[in-house]
């Protein structure tokens, strides 16, 4: 299996250098927040958002350096994630992220929700200071996105009826609306043309959705030794995805376990069990291959390059996750 | 003495449609959001900043309609103001606010980090449609202010050393930046040219700083009553605020009792009788008296209107709460 570091390794160092500013930034004030920086910016990251950035800057116009713009855009795009996951495990109540405490059951409510709160404040000043305007909108649209996304799987916990459509959709302001406009921002600065721009959203868009839905998958498929928290997690605080939506469609009994949200014993173990033996996990897949597809057809006008084929096999490497 | 509500009368329907856009905006989506935002925005709220922002608008041009922008404008610092709020509640563990239970104690800290969160990226969605890239630096300075003055609080406390200076710095941070920087984009907006834009600035910096000072006096002369939350309870939190910092250098032993964080019996009691029976106060009450009287100078170029009178009744309203 590819690790992340060999697909990334045309921008590896600036990826080190992107982490060891992340760091400084949001720790050079605070002794809390420094440790905290530490944790969300060290070695654990998989740094996957600012990689794709740099990866499309490159190939958009592999003769050229990176400019700075497009190593801020990386940067602000890695702070607009990294500040709504530090949130969304304080509101989800979540102990464990990637195998690691998360950072308000490490250093509290208090250290967690101010070290979101400078994060998005640094995004949104580093943005400011791009110049563009038109990259300010596409970012902020996607910081509203990411609140709506979290707005909409509290309102949608246990909902049997849930459409797969809805259910892409916030996977969309969850997960793709951040990759999908931070390349339509690469597309921008790199003065592509609106054609071609589109298409750098269309990549981050579908990559994004595929992203997420493997994720989905894997909280099923994957060891609680992988997954750092334990398997079915999703299931059992009642956010339905694509495994157990498509699982709802051919086993009638699944929607009593869920509308009466696992009350009784066994419900939840019986839920997996009915999952894993419909073809819910099978769809679920070739749904993310779908989109996988769809994501590096995108990138056909592109001229060859190193960071063109990285980007191609990362859309490969989402789905090899799932072996 | 005079309520807001007759000092904002120019600008009074305004207002009222203001609060009830924002209402609309944080409730649609969310049951509990709407609860909360019906807390925010209802009619507990004094709605100073958004008021401000219109007068101001108002008094540039007298002639004319507030225009959109500049009503978007004042919702947006309105909104900027209750995110931090909302934020920073949490953050301190503050039961109380204006006499009514603050958000996360009524909602949980779920509700008010989404809260804040949803309203911080309406804040920077809202202020990114204004298309003035000037006023989006302006704005998302304030956000920085905020966070690093949040931060500032939690790493000042119960420090006896901390400068008057310092104290100014972290009330800019907390409270005058975002006043300062929405009167500075009225400015902007209204196209009054720089040297009076530098005045608008002016004119809410000193106006937010006198403000936070007339705020900290009645944290120790005002009643629990119309506090709406226990006398002294910045103090007994460790944040020294101006009369506590001016009474520190007359009453040395004062600094025995903060430094030893009020640990021992009496210590916090003591502590406030030495503060009322030294200068303190009065210090306080003419440093904001001074910022007071500078704010009001940096409106003499505007011409005689009923909104210009209005800011000026601000300005003296501020040190009238003292009586």
């Amino acid at each position: 299996m590819t690790s992340t570091t060999s697909l990334f390794s045309p921008v590896e160092a600036d990826l080190c250098l992107l982490a060891e500013n992340l760091k400084e930034l949001v720790g050079a004030r605070h002794h809390m927040l420094r440790i905290a920086a530490e944790h969300l910016f060290g070695a654990g990251g998989k740094r996957i958002r600012p990689a794709i950035v740099l990866l499309l800057s490159r190939a958009a116009s592999p003769e050229r350096q990176i400019s700075d713009k497009h190593f801020r855009l990386a940067e602000i795009a890695e702070m607009i994630h990294t500040a709504s996951l530090v949130h969304d495990d304080v509101v989800d109540e979540s102990a464990m992220r990637r195998g690691v405490p998360t950072v308000h059951s490490s250093f509290g409510n208090r250290i967690a929700i101010l070290a979101g709160d400078f994060l998005f404040a640094q995004s949104s000043w580093h943005l400011a200071n791009l110049d563009n305007l038109t990259v300010v909108k596409l970012l902020s649209r996607v910081i509203m996105d990411l609140a709506e996304g979290e707005i909409q799987q509290g309102t949608t916990r246990f909902n049997a009826d849930l459409a797969i459509e809805a259910y892409l959709q916030k996977s969309y302001y969850k997960t793709a609306s951040l990759i999908a406009n931070s390349c339509k921002s690469v597309g921008v600065l790199s003065g592509v043309g609106e054609a071609l721009t589109e298409k750098f959203y269309g990549y981050g868009r579908d990559l994004g959705l595929a992203f997420q839905i493997v994720d989905d998958i894997l909280d099923f498929t994957g060891s609680a030794d992988v997954l750092g928290k334990p398997a079915g997690s999703d299931l059992k605080s009642g956010h339905l995805t694509a495994p157990a939506l498509y699982a709802l469609k051919e086993v009638p009994y699944l929607r009593t376990l869920v509308e009466r949200e696992f009350a009784q014993p066994g419900d939840f173990e019986e839920a997996i069990s009915l999952i894993h033996s419909s073809r819910g996990i099978e769809r679920a897949r070739s749904l993310a291959a779908q989109h996988v597809r769809q994501a590096v057809s995108y990138l056909s006008e592109l001229p060859a390059s190193e960071s063109k084929q990285a980007l191609e096999d990362i859309s490969d490497y989402v789905l090899r996750r799932l072996n």
